[in-house]
């Protein structure tokens, strides 16, 4: 078996806490890995460890081949300068190119088997925005650069429980109205795809949330599970998948319950969000579903307000950059099918 | 101090957990209490112990005080006669007027003082409902027996959160069309007073949750909270109640965060559900707040599926008791002024 290569991880926005987090990262990860390189201007990155007093040695590199041969002593950076100063906490859109510009070519490199895999640290979508951005997200944008035609499915995985959301980044009023069977079933067979190839479970179980309170009661409470989400069931099991529901919400993420199933569908944000965040707040990983490259993300924004004080927890960023080289070495192990 | 009376417990259906919960129950309890009296039928209650093999001695009485003089060593119950023997799983609605009248009684004995509090067993809504009981569940039927106008609130208390949720037993679309800035303001202020006085918290901490994916992100997913919820906290605040928010739902129960509120306000039935059954499935109270006695109750159902096997899980019941206990206690160390 082929080691898989290097990660590729991306600055995220400058004035967020994605470049602490990155040199703490690099501080647990160097001894036993997983490698990685990340497309960032060096010089902030030095400065920002040089203010927080941390040793941590930077080395530009070229590309990530070299990475992996430096990776233990140093801090792998492939050189994206900035246009403009970061100053933590405070989000400039001039520096916008160069956010994009690490996406652009961790993407490249994972496309073209150079990195195992993209990682992202948070991005300002609102910072972005004004810098003419015009994808939704990080997501969407990955999406157009990789040239897939449907929306990637968003999975949050933590050592207690792995959700997916079917309707995500809308108010709850326009998930209800976006819901439909064909969206869960689309969603539930990106689902078990992924896990098939991305965790390595043959027949995985996939839990079918419902919408209402108890699952609606048999209609007395709603009478979306009845018209939406069993249609979706069956048509699911119909492609072979072991999905199972819908269940009551809120007795669905019990300790009991979770040891019934590998990952649960979930039909909108806080119904898959609450029970992984309130379970595990930090070990939390975001992982994308459906694209050609393997992407993982901490689970977690650019937190403004204590970026540069180096009291960011790098545990979820930690978790990612092992999640997605756990899903490389799978990958290059068994390449999935033509 | 005066102790408080022992409580009086309510059957529930009795083809459900409630007989073999309550015989669980009082052995767990005899030695230190709290004492109850359990509103039941003596035969059944002594068939099913002697069917589990539990040895269950069981004195009938003729009052909660009787109770307290022999709880040590028996299980008092007030009889109430079955019309048709109890088949376990197997609920009959002519064993209704039964399950009603020893809820009727429980609240006549609690409203007299006779009894410190009520606690309920379980009863099967549909098999009432076949009967001809007109209430939606148990807690409207408590709030027409004591004669109480506002809908209660349902508070459910575990030893890790208290949620409240402002919307209960309707879909989730019929929960966004019912929520106003009136309702939340309604429920918070029976929240703050319930604390307050059954929990003999002086300056209760009340966190209310936003609607919408991480709260709306300022109108960018839903402006409920900008319309509804801000203002219900405005309003809480101006009568002298310590809310804060609204905050994204997904973050606001972990543990971090739950060390800075005493209870969670909650806007629909499992964003409140989903948190405090996730955490602790099993030692969840319900507890009704705005009646004007004390009411508790296990946060489980009937469970048919298992009743009379004796492999139901007591937990949550004898929470419920100890809880009604302390609330009583408080209520007779501190009365409500008049």
């Amino acid at each position: 078996m082929t080691p898989a290569p290097p990660l590729a991880l991306t600055m995220g926005d400058p004035a967020g806490i994605g470049g602490e987090i990155t040199l703490a990262a690099w501080a647990r990860l160097r001894a036993a890995g997983p490698a990685f390189v990340v497309l960032d201007d060096p010089r902030r990155l030095a400065g920002l460890a040089a203010g927080l007093g941390w040793d941590v040695p930077i080395a530009e590199v070229g590309g990530p081949e070299e990475a992996a041969a430096v990776f233990a002593d140093r801090l792998p950076v492939m050189t994206l300068r900035l246009p403009v100063p970061a100053v933590p906490g405070r989000p400039d859109p001039a520096n916008a190119p160069a956010v994009l510009g690490a996406i652009e070519r961790a993407v490249a490199l994972a496309q073209s088997g150079r990195a195992g895999g993209v990682v992202t640290n948070p991005i300002s979508k609102a910072t972005l925005y004004r810098s003419g951005f015009a994808f939704p997200g990080h997501t969407e944008f990955l999406g157009a650069l990789t040239g897939t035609s449907a929306p990637p499915v968003m999975l949050l995985a933590s050592p207690m429980l792995r959700v997916v959301p079917v309707t995500i980044h809308v108010s709850l009023r326009r998930a209800l109205d976006m819901l439909s069977t064909a969206e869960i079933v689309r969603t539930g067979l990106a689902l078990a795809a992924g896990l098939r190839e991305g965790f390595g479970i043959d027949a995985p179980r996939i839990a079918v949330a419902g919408l209402n309170p108890h699952a609606g009661e048999e209609g007395a409470m709603g009478d979306e599970e009845g018209v939406l989400v069993v249609p979706a069931i069956e048509a699911l099991r119909a492609r072979g998948v072991d999905a199972f529901g819908p269940l009551p919400p809120d007795t669905m993420f019990t300790a009991r319950a979770r040891a019934g199933y590998d990952a649960a569908l979930c039909l909108y944000h806080d119904q898959a969000l609450i029970p992984i965040k309130t379970l595990d707040m930090d070990g939390g990983v975001n992982v994308t579903l459906g694209l050609p490259i393997i992407r993982t993300s901490p689970d977690h924004g650019t937190a403004f307000g204590i970026a540069g004080q180096g009291v960011a927890d790098p545990s979820s960023l930690v978790a990612a950059l092992r999640l997605a080289a756990e899903m490389a070495a799978r990958r290059t192990k068994e390449p999935a099918a033509p």
